[in-house]
Formats: structure tokens, C-alpha cells, sequence
């Protein structure tokens, strides 16, 4: 088979430079361009000089004539607001498209407005019409909606966390769905590549902090995922904070445990639905999990618990922000798109310490 | 006024150290010994190199017959058990006690019992008749107890930010207390000076994990705090984590707020109930706070938030765990317990960066 | 006597927030008032919100016509250019001036000119008549002209670790000063307040790098001082490395060793010169020092070694950048000027862990 | 052809742990036992969660009569003193040997002597007869006789930074090889896995240092190579230090150029020395090298500069020091033992940020 030919657009991010290291390395796939409208020209390897000798291709502004277009695969490494306006006519071509941002988390006008809305864009989503066509990027729960489409939201880090914490809890009526609370730690990375005041070394090495207390954009997948399982809307309550280090988020997850649950019901619920799933590991309360152990690779650690005292069910996931929280995933969306073994160029197991 | 002689049991670990670095520059007492079992005979500007000119008293053995015993005061920077043993002899002579493990924080043997088995005492404690005469040593819940004592029981680091944290909430019934949900953050130092393998550089610098989840000891007194704040018993959800910061611990706490109140209700009782408190200071929502603004101070901030679309009240509260969750504390008492100004020594506003 | 008032020019920065940490502490003088163009009439507990209660002072413009004037001593922690046009005209109203920048730190304009070229300032010195005026303001090598002059450049902070780490050596002849090398490691909050690439967390958190190398121009005046100490003119060779921690510069000095010389004359040497130096703490190869030791305080430490297998003297000395290298040498010689005692206000152990 | 079995001794450490990382990767090895002392019976995945999946074999006591025996190639990533006892008995049975520690780093009892002082060791080489037909496992210097031998030393990570930095600039005769200086800093990493009261995170996470001034035991390997190199005995000046990152040595050497050395001749010389050599970059003095570009990767970046003011070399050479500097070299050595591809295994970019 000839290698898939991937166009990685706003690639000089993160999360540029997370789907060059994997796709380097990946058997049936290849980057073939670059795109981005920042250090037009630069080979890629001089903004991240370990690519050198790995991936020296130069960043091309996307509306250079000469900006390469024969994709099997784009995937749009950008912000909110980019992939909306231009996956249309990728599709068009019969390109498959990856959007890394909230673009495509939601399938229908209505409920990404309320999305959109807390992310401050008034305005209406740019392509409609794709959205009951686009597939949430969590393979756990779609992987066969995603084999059928060619159309990916890739999810939000925090949400990945959440809802792979969650999903089988909610799934199998472990929990009382009305009353579960995520308090979620993600490192540093997850805020991007561009400085900012709050990521400052000084600034940061030696503080923590909540952020968006009750307002942060991913409840909504969150909440949208979760009411799929549970057949019913819910509410969370949703806290993010940034703690210094670089790469990795820890959810914390809490919900009053149902009647009849104990931590052996729970645990081999969670076995159950992860059974099919590699990037799924699920851990009992013997086995405490910190995020390095995640830390480089795409997998997702579940840490089962349950606080006999109160009857709650605690869950600890933890995912790398960058790996399973977002390029890896990308990555794992885009074997399954075009049939390869989900696996394919992720089963690393990351590097240590 | 002749200075208050201080006696510091356990000097060579953080808890000593952080006392002497407020005690040599306090106006009004000084450090007269530092008693330890470890590294004696050493100037305990050898263990602590930056307190070279300030202090460089000896590490003397508590058994040495020419160990100086005239004091006014003894802190028991040492881990639980010792104080509980020694106490009472200090107390005979008229010497005041600060102790800042859980062998004070209780006041009868049944409470203590609990806490003891969480820690893995199974002996009942060493001097139980000591236990009604002392106090829990939270100033901003006990000042006037404090104030006709002779024998407090520092609280522990967690329990200080929990229980500031809650207790307006808890105490004008602005939250059902049933289903209260701490989960905190702190620091490495919490664990003190001794290398293990999970404070180890190269395994924490970019590694976060919660642990003991459902079984951490300060749950017992973060209870009995609220409880008597409420005036029933309450029972709380806890989970701690350990993040790669050396100084600081920020709890994220979650109770559903009762019909009827809103952000101002609340924002208005915290500063009612923390407006004669020097060391407490209350944000609303507008001021996000992070745990660097109390890094090396004796300030808890607290940082007041509610989650419209789920009714509950996320308070964010703040303390750096070496000061106010420890030395700070202590000194505090112990400017409580002769009568000085509480404030005494105290008045740093930390170090920024 | 009246408090010394002082306005802090600049004080929106890790150098102007320096000098509040230490001056609302000073027993003998007061910020009156913080001089900024930028987040004018914000508190400066707004930026630095560890300092609130202590100092809620609002930054004024200094073209404000209400821009309080009335100073015995103006700070300006300001970058290169600012001071050299603006220190006339408090001069002429018998108002001090401690500069923290290179714009005084030469005494002719010929000097100078090569810092100038250096820094990328092509333009001439805008006041050249003050230069003669103007000391060197490291106390070490300068007390007495500092203590007859109105107007001191206050040193860089490498220059500090550098030229106190060798001056004895200098001095005395122990070395060929024809072969100095000055190897620096800094930690990033040497960089200042503003968010670069370089000192984002991600970026910064495990990595380090030479900087800079040959062409940092704080060796021009590291060259001046020595070659005033030699009485010959002196070149060195100064490498600076950015290191991920936050405060300390720790310089390691290489110099072939005079015939006659060995560690029993170098540390004699060195603790006669600085016999009569509060903050300059010398010790010998048994001692070796960590940078931690003068975190958050006004101390030089100095560790002297010999490799004798070589016949190189190697000398380690270490500051905080922030205290020792900017603000705290700025108090420093403020004391000084004022006839005060050059330690008060200064006289503390800084903070561990 | 049939995968190269690989015996692992000492797989528990750091040094253990980065072989696995690379060699459950191989395409042509793989390690068929894991052999410790410590934590026996224990699968290492238990101590690494990481590798869980990847490798999840038991440590294996080596006294245990069913501990396999048929490997084709034992690495002991062991301290000092461990594989000069037992490397005899492999090498007779066929098996080649890779030796982390200095043991057979040296290929005469007296060179050796020196260095076993330094560490401590009185005794003489247990296995002088084996020195001999040992091979300094540099591959970029010595690359055909490690094809040609059975038992390589793998070079210490200091000596690795050390000499890929100078062994051009020292074979073509381009500085003063008498007045070299190299000032070495490295991540904690290279400490080990046990946890020490230097490197315990709050003692470490602000804080810097030089260690065994003028006497880390690396010198002498890197003086002897250099020696060799120059066809002269070398003495070097040599100095480490420990900052707070996790990966990375950072060297910067200097040396007086010779005359008619330029710029120009220097880089020529090092890219023409380095022509073959897959694993090390070298870059003028427009492209300024973090350790950070290195990190989790097997390549060693050199950036070249000179100090024009005095005449100077400075080399600034950049290792990962658990890959180039331990793990990686081995696998390296391995390869070129066993006529393989050198690069096999180790073609990675690492990973950022």
C-alpha cells in the first residue's frame, strides 16, 4: 500500500510537533507538507531543531500557489475558527479531514452555539452542513461512527480525560449522573507554544492555580458525551488547574456511587468496556497512578476508587495533554479512517523519568 | 519584656527549620534550643547553609544532661507520638507546648482513636488525660481558646486550608455539609526533608498523582472542625495530590449551596466571618488566586466561586503548607498564648519570584 | 530621623517589586511612590499579589502632572537608556539617584561606548557630564565613593558573582589575570518579567543553554573592575548559560595560580579581603556551596578550590540574582549613601526549601 | 536472521530502564531476561508502569539456578566493580559484553589504577588480564575496534560531552591541548534512581551546584582519549555541576586556538571529523544549541564559537546522559558488535517540549 499523505496545517504548534514525531515514525503514513501562515519558509526543524534530520520540510503559507495539495488526510492543527471555514472544501477533493479544535466536537448548530459561546465566537458556525456528517474523535466510544466518516473532531484534552473516566460509570448506571464533579491538573503544555504571563518560568516553576472556575469550554463535550452514555442530559461541574510541569493531566472524577456498587462491580465494569480498547489501561485502588506513566505515549491510565465513608466513587484518569489528549488521538482517528490497525506508529511506551 | 525563651524539639527537619527563619526575627521572642536525636552536635547552619549568621545554635540530644531546658515555650516540630509522650513533663514545670503533630488535635481518646488507626497507631494515646486541656491550634476558629491554653495542637497542613476554606460556609448554613468534596493539591515539601523514591528529582519534576485517596489521617480533623462549625456530624470526601511545586497547597472545595444563595450572600458572610482575621484574605470570582500569592507568608487566600448551572460553591483556598500550614501556625499560637499581638514576626509578604 | 523617601522608577518589573519586598520592611525608609508607563494607576499588589496589605501603591505615570516628586533617593529599575536621560534632573534637585541599569556604571564616556555598542545602543551617552560623578555601586570594592556620591550604577548580575568571586585573587596576584574564565549558570528570572520563547515553561522546564557566548556585555564592566583591582589592563573570556530554576547566578572562575600560591594563601587572602563584609561569605574546597544557600538573600557566598593536578584556581561564587545582583546591592548602597548601617533592612536568612 | 538475545544485569536503575526503552523497540534485538538483586520477582513494569505492555518481564536474582543464560551480547548496567568480576565468565561462554561502569574503560591495570583511586576502590582490577582486549566504547572514535572486540566499556557521560566536543579540535591540532578547561553541567538524571538528600525535589528544584571540584572521576577518560587524540599527555581541568533539570549534559570547553585558526578552519575541521557520523551535529555560531534538542535522543550537538577578544575556543557539546551518555551508546555499541547498522534502534527525534 502506498503511505497515506498527510498535510498538517498550523503545523508550527504543539500539536504540530507532536504529529511530526509520530508520523516520522509511522509505517503507512507521511507528511508531505507544512502548512502554516507563521515562519513562512523555515524548515520546521529550525523551530524545533530535535526534528533535525527527522523532518526538514519548510512551513508553507497556505495560499502560496505552490503549497502542495495532494493529501489523502489534512489535519488542521489550529485554533477554533480555522478548520470550520476550510474543511469543506477538502472534503470536496475527497480529503479526509482531522480538525484538532472544538469545530467539530458537536454535530449539530445548536449545541456547538453553546460551546461557541463560551469561547467568545458570536457568530454561527462557518460550515453547518457538516456538522451531522462530522465524528467526535474519542475511538473508545466511536470507533466504528469514525471508520465511516471523513470528517474527525479530534477531542479536547481535559475532555478525554473526563470522559474516558467517566464512560463506563455513566454507561452502566454506576453512578448518579446528576452530581458528578471533575477536578481536573493539566501541566503547562497544554497552554500552547506562545508565551503568556501565566507560563512565564519564573512565574510558574513554584505555583498553581485554578482557571475558568465554572466556566471552561470542554464541559460541553463533556457533558454532551456523557448524557449519549447516560441516554439523559447532564450537568457537571467542571475545575480546571494549571500545575508546574509540562506534560499531562489527572481528572479527578467524583459521584455518588448507586445502591448495590461496590469496588469489584465497578472495576470489572470498567475492564468490560475497556476490553477491546489497547490505549485503555484500568487500574485498581492497589495500584496508584501518577501521570508519568503516561507521560510520551498515548495511552490513558484508569485508576478506580471508592470512598466507603461517603459512598463515592472516585476515578483518577490521566492522559498526556499532548500525546492521547491530542496528536496521538489525531493519530489513532486516522488509522482507523482508512482501515490500518488503530495501533499503527502509537505503541510507544513513552520515556522515563 | 524579657524575650519568650523557645525550645525547638525536632529542629533538623522543614517543620524546624521554618520556625527558626520566623524566630530569629522575631521582636519579642528567640530561640534558645534546638533539640533533635539526629545529627547532633552539629550547627544547624550546616543542615540549613542559608541560616549561616542567623542561627548556628547546635543540634543538641534531648538525653544530654547539658541540654538547656529553661524555656517559656517548647515546639514539637517532631511526628506524631513524641509530643504526646513528652509533653505533659513540660507542661508540670510550667512550659508552655506547641505541637505540631495529630497527638494534640483532639480532645478526647475515642476522636483521637480514629485518626491514630488511619495512621497506623494502634496503641491508645500516651497522655490521654492531657487531651481535654488542649486546643486545636486554628486561631481564626479557636483564638480565645488558644489564648487560656498551654498546650495546642498545630494543625496539620491540608486540615488549615480545608477547614478556612469551609467554615463560613459551614457555619451560616450556606451549604448542605452532606456532600462536601475536598480535593487538594500540595507541594513536595509537605513530605518533608527525607529522600523517598516519590520525591526523588528526576520522579516528581514532571509527575503528578493523587494518593491515599479515601484514606488521607487530616480527614478526622477536617471533620471534627466542620462538624462543630455545624453542629452535627459531618462526613467529607478528601482527596490529596502531590504536584511538582515545592511550597504551596491550593484544596479545591465543591458543597451544593442551599436555596437562596447567591455569590453575594456568600462573598458577604467569608468576610464577616474572616473580618478581625489578619492572615485571611477573601476574593470574589473576579480575582482568581494562585498559590504563588501566599508562597512564603503566613496568608491563606480564598478565592470564592459558583457553578450556575450546578448550584454548587467551589471556594479555592490557599496557604503555603511550610507556613501557615506549619511554622507560621505555630508562631501564631504561640503569639496567642503570651498575649502579643498575633501578628508578631509574621508580617512578610513572602517572596515573589 | 525622618524616613528616607524613596520613588521607585521602573517598579513594575522583578526589579522594582525587589526593591518594595525589601523597602516595606526597612526600618528607616518608605516607598512614597512607584513611577511606571505601563499598568498605570493599577495597585502594584495587582501585579505582584503576594504584596497586598503591604504595599497597594499604584503605579503613576511619570508624566502625570500629580506624579509625586518630593523623594531623598530615586530608584530606577529601568533598562538601558532610561536613567542616562532622566538622573540630571533629580540630581539638580538634590534627589540621589542608584541607577540598575549600564547606564552608569562607567566613568567616561570612551568606556562606555564599548558597553554601548555592546547592548546595540549606536547613540552616545545622553549625560556624559554626569559620568565622572557616577560609582560603581558593588560596596565591596567601592564603600567610600559610594558613600560620597549622589549617583551609583548599580552592577549587573553576573558582574557581581564575577568580580566578587575574583577580586581577592586580582588584587593580590594569587593569578595571571591574562587567563580568566568565567563560566555563569543563571536561573531565568535573570531574564525579567516579560514572556519570551526562551523562558516559556515548556520550553525552559528541562533545558539549558550557553547564551550569548563571547558577546555578553556584562564583561566590560567584570573587565573595568578587575583591571582597576590589577592595575593592568585585563581581558577574560565570560560564558552565560541559562539554567531552569528561577533565582541564583552561580559564576565558576578559572585562573591559572601564581608560583607560591596555594589554598592556604588563596583563603587567607580572600578572608582578609573580606574581612569588614557583612554579606560576603567566604569558604574553603571542604565547604562547597549550592546556589539555594543565598536564595532570597543579600549574600555573596565564595568557594575556593585548587586543582592542583592543573595549578588552576577555581573559584564558585553564587548570588540571587534578584537581591544580591539587582535590588539588594541597590538597598545596599543606599544605606550607604544615607549613612546608614549598609546591612539594615537587609539582615535576612532568605527562605527554604 | 534470529533476533540478538540480550541479558540485562542491573535492570533495575535508570541505566536498566533506557536500555529496555530502546530495546523493545529493536527490529533486531530483544532482551530475553532482566537480572537484579533487588526487587526480585517483581516484573518491571512494577517499578517503570510505563513499560507496562512493553515489557513486563521479572527481575531475576543472578543466583538463581533458572536465571537464562543463553544471551548473545549481557549489558551490566552496574556500578563500579560489579562486571570486572563477572564479564570473564560471559566472555568465555561467547556471550559479548557491554559494561556501563568505568571498568573497563581503561586498557592497562595502571591507567585503571588511577581512576579506581579516585573512586575509592583500594583493590586492583579484578580481571587485569581482560583490559587488554577492552574498547573505549566512543564509536565515533573508535569504531572499528569495537566491531572488532567482544567487550566494550561504555563511556561515562561526562566523558562522552567531553569528548565529542574536543576530540576534533585536539586531533587536528587546532587549540593548546595543555590549557584545557571543561565546565560540565548535568540533569539530575545522571544521579541515578536512588533517591539522596541532594537530589530530593525541594532540595533541588531552585537550587545549583559544583561537585567533586577538580576531582570527578570522568577526568581521566577524557584525558586519556584526549591524549591519545594528541599523541601527548593531556591534563585537563574539569569541572561538573548539577542544575535542575531531568536530561542533559551541557559542556562548554574551552582552549587557546592556535594561530592561524579561524572560525572557518575550526567548523571545517569538526564537520570533516564528524563526516561519518550519524549521532553528532555540528553548528556554527549562528545556531546556538539547547540540551533541550537533544533530550531522548542518541545524538550529541556541538556548536562551535570563538572568543575573538581573547583568542579562545569555546565548544559547547550536548548529550541526552541517559542516551548518548548511557543506554543509547550501548545499544550502539551492540549494533556495530554485532555488524549491524549502528543507527538501528536509535533513530529517534526524541521528544518535545
Amino acid at each position: 500500500m502506498d503511505k497515506i499523505k498527510v498535510g498538517l496545517i498550523g503545523a508550527g504548534g504543539y500539536g504540530g510537533c507532536g504529529a511530526i514525531e509520530l508520523l516520522q515514525n509511522h509505517p503507512h503514513a507521511e507528511i508531505t507538507a507544512l502548512i502554516d501562515t507563521q515562519e513562512v519558509g523555515k524548515p520546521v526543524s529550525d523551530l524545533y531543531p530535535h526534528l533535525t534530520g527527522f523532518c526538514d520540510l519548510p512551513l508553507t503559507d497556505p495560499a502560496d500557489p505552490d503549497c502542495p495539495r495532494d493529501f489523502h488526510v489534512v489535519f488542521f492543527a489550529t485554533p477554533d475558527g480555522v478548520g470550520q471555514k476550510e474543511a469543506g472544501s477538502w472534503l470536496e477533493k475527497g480529503v479526509k479531514v482531522i480538525d484538532y479544535s472544538g469545530d467539530f466536537r458537536f454535530n449539530d448548530p445548536e449545541t456547538y452555539q453553546g460551546y461557541a459561546k463560551r469561547i467568545g465566537r458570536s457568530a454561527g458556525h462557518a460550515s453547518p452542513e457538516l456538522l451531522p456528517r462530522s465524528v467526535y474523535g474519542l475511538p473508545e466510544l466511536h470507533r466504528e461512527a469514525i471508520q465511516h466518516t471523513d470528517l474527525v473532531g479530534n477531542p479536547g484534552c481535559f475532555a478525554v480525560a473526563c470522559n474516558l473516566g467517566l464512560a463506563p460509570a455513566v454507561r452502566s448506571g454506576l453512578i448518579d449522573p446528576g452530581s458528578i464533579i471533575c477536578d481536573a491538573k493539566t501541566g503547562v503544555s497544554g497552554g500552547g507554544k506562545t508565551p503568556a504571563p501565566g507560563f512565564h518560568y519564573p512565574a510558574r516553576y513554584d505555583s498553581m492555580n485554578a482557571y475558568k472556575i465554572s466556566g471552561h469550554q470542554h464541559v460541553y463535550e463533556i457533558e454532551r458525551q456523557l448524557s449519549l452514555l447516560a441516554g439523559e442530559d447532564i450537568r457537571i461541574t467542571f475545575t480546571p488547574h494549571v500545575v508546574p510541569l509540562c506534560r499531562g493531566i489527572l481528572v479527578t472524577s467524583y459521584a455518588p456511587l448507586n445502591d448495590g456498587q461496590n469496588i469489584k462491580t465497578v472495576e470489572e465494569a470498567y475492564r468490560d468496556f475497556y476490553a477491546g480498547d489497547t490505549f485503555v489501561r484500568v487500574f485498581g485502588p492497589d495500584k496508584p497512578q501518577a501521570s508519568v506513566n503516561v507521560r510520551g505515549s498515548n495511552f490513558c491510565n484508569i485508576s478506580i476508587n471508592i470512598d466507603d465513608r461517603t459512598g463515592r466513587l472516585i476515578v483518577v484518569s490521566l492522559i498526556d495533554n499532548l500525546v492521547k489528549g491530542q496528536a496521538g488521538s489525531a493519530v489513532q482517528n486516522m488509522n482507523i479512517m482508512f482501515g490500518l490497525d488503530e495501533t499503527e506508529g502509537l505503541l510507544h511506551p513513552g520515556m522515563y523519568p
